[in-house]
């Protein structure tokens, strides 16, 4: 009997970890086709990377820091955990090695199309084994923050507001792209070029985020784990309807990209309360969600701070609201811890990365050379092209002139 | 125990019904594949919102018409799940949900390329809220259609052939896209623009819909759960060798397109007897279903009927198929209820679309203008381009031929 | 109780079955991704046809021929399971059904672009019919090699090295693709056309893989589950470091094709060990699999062997290592019954494939004409483009020409 309550929970754990884990996929796909051809190998690069070298730090220390035996003082985790290697907590290291590296991944859309690739493969150990860890502890192994009452059942804080936080200390630093600002320093638009694989990536976070927030029961014996999914998809389809009514209304149109950012929004909102706040409310967490994602990445492109793939606006921003959403409409939280928990856990990690990034900055360089952001990361960075066989419009622009130039010729002819 | 018992049930479930989520994307992947690059980010919005509206249609009022506590007469449900928020249904819902929002999709394949988005989000709440939950009432609800004996275990019928008629009653309406036709109404092939898209929607709709099948027994404990997962590999299998081998008879090749679409032939076609059917007649199940397919794909476009993504065939042709095949290859029903409740099915499902279709196109119109359709939807509706950054054919057509004018003006000089 | 137990084993293969149902698609988009865009059509159609022939043929008698009920003198199994249509063996048979189909498809990478449709349709039936099931039946259902105390936990050997040595009895017979080799015989890069559809594909593999080495247990109650579901994550991890490290140090740039390749060495080289060897060798394991693919790549293509996607060496390569890596570093494998069963599967796969593609290419040819092969297979065999309204480079070449002319001749009247 006990065996198989034993499985049962290890088996929703697991399949919860797996899912979680394929949301590797969906930032990739999101990062990639929200930004633009020349650096779409590099993208991917920065998500395997930083899931590889993460799940590797995670190993070695992170999850001791976060999970240890023994704590410090509700700060920091130690003991028996370093280069992790007792199977009879491997659902548990599994299901938490795949949320660290979800608040990772998130970073690398921020920065992406002008970081050097070794700086961010230098950063990613520190989100991975310090930053975050830290944080998990504070929330989730027993920490200070956990015994003032603050509460965030699946990450709205943790893992995306954290991810957020880090993604603006880099923005801040390296700036925003070539081209981003006209010399009036007004926002230029730089489409992605494939709105296919930024749905599909969507598609993908939707998909994997019921093991994120489903999953994070930690056990399928005795506890609700529908409601958390039947939450998580509510506030995901009021996420969209949200941000595509602001789009709407501002820019005349339904905006893809708004929309499908949309659903991310609503997913980070619900994540703090997925099992705490009721469905209808549910929707109102999800609707307000994308309309502050909107907002926010309007006033943070006014701001001068580019974020290519509106990492900061939909992780930060829709992340702080869960926080609050979960006080707001649930008794499991109430506003002060909450705030106070928002307010520590950005200082943290926006200090701790801006640090770590002007460390990086000032030895090997945040950001590649003007030359190399022009002939795209991929080229520069690795040497290859993601997509060699197209032809590209900026490849025959010189050569639509003197075309179109000689029509002109063959027709006075 | 019981507790044990409950929670491997729920488990299934939510697995399942995450499974059959995920399907949402592979929808969305077949159809942006399967027409035109300047359709693709109007098709992922109309996929992405035809699940967001639609799941907070089925919030509100869905979900009861279906499954609310009481019945008028076997013909629809009431009761209290009006804005559903009862946390002991959440799994049930949740199944309920994504099997909703996979009959509401199939029409944007078949009205892609030229329906307004507007008029197609206002169609949606109709499906989701009003006609499929009928249905569901009468077959899996205790309603009329059950007692007469009429069985559809997974919706070969109930999801996928009303899907397919609600499909058929927008494209009578719509008509074909420019140029489908030539002037002696012949039709002529509209290739889709990514066939590795299509496929990749097709992989990703077979591995749902072991969600859709094999969790459809609804629990795990005392259920035979793997039966109804070989049937529908078998089927699918079959279905591909279906179709390759009819087009390849057809065409004198084996066409990538049919095949793909042969795949998903075979699914809808075991839907209904996935839990009945043997597995020797699951092959001939699947086998018989993607012939049909491309024989109704041939059929439709030649009766003037223009369905981009064939959704008319692969799910309405092959869901009637299906509830043919498990009256005749299994005990579980039998022929003459399998008719009735198919009329009854088709007939509730294409009287009430035209009639709402005929309301919008009274209204705000159904369909784009030719400069609309001919500059794409992506531009005209959503002001942005899928691929903003690629070269396409018709693009360099006016190019070349000043190129090639000018290679042979330099050679002669 | 039993009932239960029973239940949740059942749920964990028919979820682990379908995870790894779904690296089909991740095989099909590695491929498709790694090749030129004018052969992306047919190689998703082999990949479509090797599981829907495969899963048929695995039907009819590939599932006896491994798990009959019984042995004939533990080289080949026979008995009740011809035309499989036992309901009490459904998950048994769903599970090992994903697995021959892994095998089967690894061909496809290793022939892309140049081999015909038709022999490549002719071999699949062999290797998921006769092959893989007499190789399973000698490991897995007690044969001769299990008696030897061979032991490979979910198939390093079983599956990836034997679809590594099938590749490569093909690769020898159809010889090298047009131009991948120049007047002195020095390899030419030939660039695939969508690194995006490649590290998707590789995501999905990962993903998928959790089904194959977690679900090996074929069982949760009772079974430790998340163990090799954390060797699996880290043996990935470490071999993308792994690769990523040798290809930076070879080329002087951390290559993406690589890196991303060295995510599935890591996977493969971890799956015979997934269970025994522990969380730190695990992470050994990975990384010296990376290295190992990248060398066996390299040496490969001197050594005049054309293998588009690196398949030979992935799931060759790294499949070998991975069944000595277990003798190393656990105490469930010795080194000696490693190699023989190693040499009997390679013999085995390798000698039976020779002949068979021998026959093949007497009979109906392996190879496309030169024609056929440089207008690309999808046209040449299937009749459409995978890309129709994209603009190639090849398609420019010849129109940059006179456009540069032109501006010559405009600058100078």
């Amino acid at each position: 009997m006990e065996q198989v309550t034993q499985a049962v929970n290890e088996m929703w754990l697991v399949v919860a970890a797996v899912l979680v884990m394929f949301m590797q996929a969906g930032f990739a796909l999101v990062e990639a086709g929200f930004t633009r051809a020349k650096n779409a190998g590099n993208i991917i690069m920065k998500n395997m990377m930083d899931f590889s070298v993460g799940g590797l730090t995670y190993w070695a220390f992170g999850f001791a820091l976060a999970y240890g035996g023994s704590s410090f003082g509700g700060l920091v985790a130690y003991g028996d955990a370093f280069f992790f290697d007792d199977p009879s907590r491997g659902s548990e290291w599994f299901f938490q090695v795949v949320f660290a590296a979800t608040a990772a991944t998130i970073i690398s859309g921020a920065l992406a199309e002008r970081v050097k690739f070794t700086s961010y493969l230098l950063y990613t150990p520190f989100i991975t084994g310090l930053i975050y860890p830290l944080v998990t502890h504070w929330v989730w192994g027993g920490g200070w923050l956990s015994q003032l009452g603050f509460f965030d059942f699946a990450g709205s804080g943790v893992v995306h507001m954290l991810g957020g936080a880090a993604a603006l200390a880099g923005v801040l630093i390296v700036g925003p792209r070539l081209g981003k600002y006209d010399e009036e320093g007004r926002p230029r638009p730089m489409p992605g070029h494939s709105l296919t694989h930024g749905a599909l990536g969507v598609f993908i976070l939707w998909f994997g985020w019921y093991g994120f927030n489903a999953g994070s029961t930690l056990a399928a014996v005795g506890q609700d784990i529908a409601s958390p999914a039947v939450a998580t998809t509510l506030a995901a389809c009021a996420g969209s309807v949200g941000a595509m009514a602001a789009a709407w209304t501002l820019r005349g149109k339904p905006d893809v990209g708004f929309t499908i950012n949309g659903v991310l929004a609503g997913l980070v909102g619900i994540t703090a309360g997925a099992a705490s706040i009721g469905f209808g409310l549910s929707v109102v967490t999800g609707l307000v969600a994308g309309v502050l994602m909107v907002a926010s990445v309007v006033i943070l492109e006014r701001l001068g701070i580019d974020d290519p793939v509106g990492a900061i606006s939909v992780h930060g921003t829709a992340g702080l609201w869960g926080l609050i959403a979960v006080a707001l409409f649930s008794g499991d939280a109430s506003l002060l811890p909450q705030l106070i928990g928002a307010v520590a856990i950005v200082g943290w990690t926006f200090g701790i990365s801006h640090l770590v990034f002007r460390l990086i900055e000032a030895t090997v360089g945040m950001r590649v050379s003007m030359e190399e952001e022009l002939a795209g990361l991929d080229r520069s960075e690795h040497g290859s092209d993601a997509y060699p066989e197209f032809v590209f419009q900026h490849e025959v622009v010189d050569l639509r002139e003197p075309a179109v130039a000689l029509q002109e010729t063959t027709k006075t002819a």
